[in-house]
């Protein structure tokens, strides 16, 4: 009885974006009916490499299936420079509820890029004007590519908006996309102006303003992780429609967690957490809406719905490389 | 890069037992000196299967080596009747604390067994007398194997009781060992009057009393592992020499969970943690030591100190297959 192993191409190819964010919207529908168990992340700090792990189980039921899994994964921000790796490498363990078997192994760093650009994409789905044709983003790193992969998706995007000091950066993601769309480099007052906005920086201290963006635009607040790290202005927050991922993991270390801790922002300021958005016990955008910020921290839920999806396109196309991890012969 | 994929069998020859003995007996004094991070474990349960999964992500540090990872584990009992699996399945991901990458990956099931056996080993070396020539087994499951093999490292093992109401089961057990070992079938107290006894069964109503062991018998309380589960009764535990692997698990899971919640076994109960016992800051077996009971539940940190073993045995017999997981190229 074997287990399958997915490398980085495999999880790339069958993450079928559509197909992740179908999955990530009944995770988060799931999380609202109380479908799901999702138990903290446990958290190994390793000051001495300046550097973390995580550890990420969770089981989700839906209408049509339920999956279970784990995702290790780690933050090592010296990694890059010292060591040709990136920053965060994760792996990801799918196994079946009903016996455990670890059906899949796979690359939880491609994983992590996608269920992260579909929880953003579920969010603007529920968050951005129906219309919504231009996309600005703020960081162009690996994360950039999957917002704009997984949000046009569900939007029509036309225009693109990309700002990042970094001009190599920008250069390389507008080389990737300006046969597929209109991209072009701006500021962040530019990429903030657009329909939708996704911010992907690690930042500290908060770069887009309430200027910065339009009346009604969609901000996707996805670089916070972790206690400390924040990108949109406190009055910028003050001033939306906020909508969380999960109202611990979005305290302790999203978004929102530097004015929460501050008591400038208050749960009062919090209009949903996205599963009640998603299930319908709270509006998404109405006519009366401005801005809307999503702060995405990333659940587990979200890895193991990636996983399943993962799994099944890769069987379906008997594809990825079978292994006898547990050497229990032919069962069930 | 690649990732060291390591089956049943590859971990079967590689956790060679003195080696695992010896690192986990440095991972208990780690524990005690403080040189480990072990978040506690995480639980999902999932009643609708009978079965619950395990997430156990651990880092030690020792004067020679460091190590992380994780093992993600299950309890389910239906699995040998109707899936033909083992009722416990794991999987563990060896990482490199550095910089996180997933060195290896490998059945954690067979490492289960062996750190298992490698933590009775190292109680017994401290708790057992010197000359033990006996070892007694209550259960002929898969860990009674492991307990033979383990404790035979330590002490010079020449006869050996094996007691299961399962005749099948003992007769396959002494088939495996007669050839090295004076092994015969008997009573629970013929087990429990050698030198040394490891109960293995997953008993809730105690099976082993006082009259069942002899005046200086040394106990491995393996079986209990989840609350209500216990082997030995009150009165051979309030009389004993009790040695635990960590409060909270012992207290919580562990052979003492039950007689502790009901306040018939305090803290004042328990001689020591098995750390304390390695380092010396508490004695093992002195001569006037009557019967000693070490109860083992099983920590993270034996899991990576066995995983260490396993990854560098196997390495240094160029063993193993790899596996591209991450896809990040050649890098140091």
């Amino acid at each position: 009885m074997n287990t399958l192993l997915l490398d980085s191409d495999d999880v790339d190819d069958y993450a079928q974006l559509g197909d992740v964010i179908d999955a990530v919207e009944q995770a988060f529908a799931a999380f609202e009916r109380g479908d799901t168990q999702m138990p903290a992340k446990s958290y190994i700090d390793l000051p001495q490499y300046n550097g973390d792990f995580r550890s990420m189980p969770a089981y989700l039921e839906t209408d049509d299936w339920d999956a279970a899994g784990l995702k290790w994964v780690n933050v090592h921000p010296d990694n890059p420079g010292d060591h040709d790796l990136p920053t965060v490498l994760g792996t990801m363990i799918y196994s079946d509820p009903e016996t455990a078997f670890p059906k899949a192994i796979m690359d939880g760093t491609t994983l992590t890029m996608k269920r992260t650009g579909a929880a953003a994409a579920v969010a603007t789905d529920y968050l951005a004007v129906d219309d919504a044709s231009s996309l600005g983003l703020v960081g162009a790193g690996v994360q950039s590519y999957t917002q704009l992969e997984a949000i046009s998706e569900i939007r029509s995007i036309e225009e693109v908006v990309v700002s990042d000091p970094d001009d190599a950066r920008v250069d390389a993601f507008i080389d990737a996309y300006d046969d597929r769309f209109d991209v072009r480099a701006g500021s962040i007052a530019e990429a903030g102006h657009c329909d939708i906005l996704s911010t992907v920086t690690p930042v500290k201290d908060p770069i887009v303003g309430p200027d910065d963006v339009g009346d009604r635009t969609h901000i996707n607040a996805i670089g916070a992780d972790a206690e400390g790290k924040h990108e949109l202005a406190d009055d910028l927050l003050q001033a939306a429609t906020i909508v969380i991922d999960d109202h611990e993991q979005c305290t302790h270390s999203g978004e929102i967690n530097v004015p929460y801790h501050k008591g400038t922002l208050t749960d009062d300021d919090i209009h949903a957490e996205i599963g009640e958005v998603v299930v319908g016990s709270k509006p998404g955008r109405t006519d009366e809406t401005g801005v809307t910020v999503f702060d995405s921290t990333g659940l587990a839920i979200q890895d193991v719905a990636a996983a399943h999806v993962v799994y099944e396109n890769a069987r379906a196309a008997d594809d990825g490389q079978p292994f006898d991890l547990v050497g229990v012969g032919d069962a069930n």
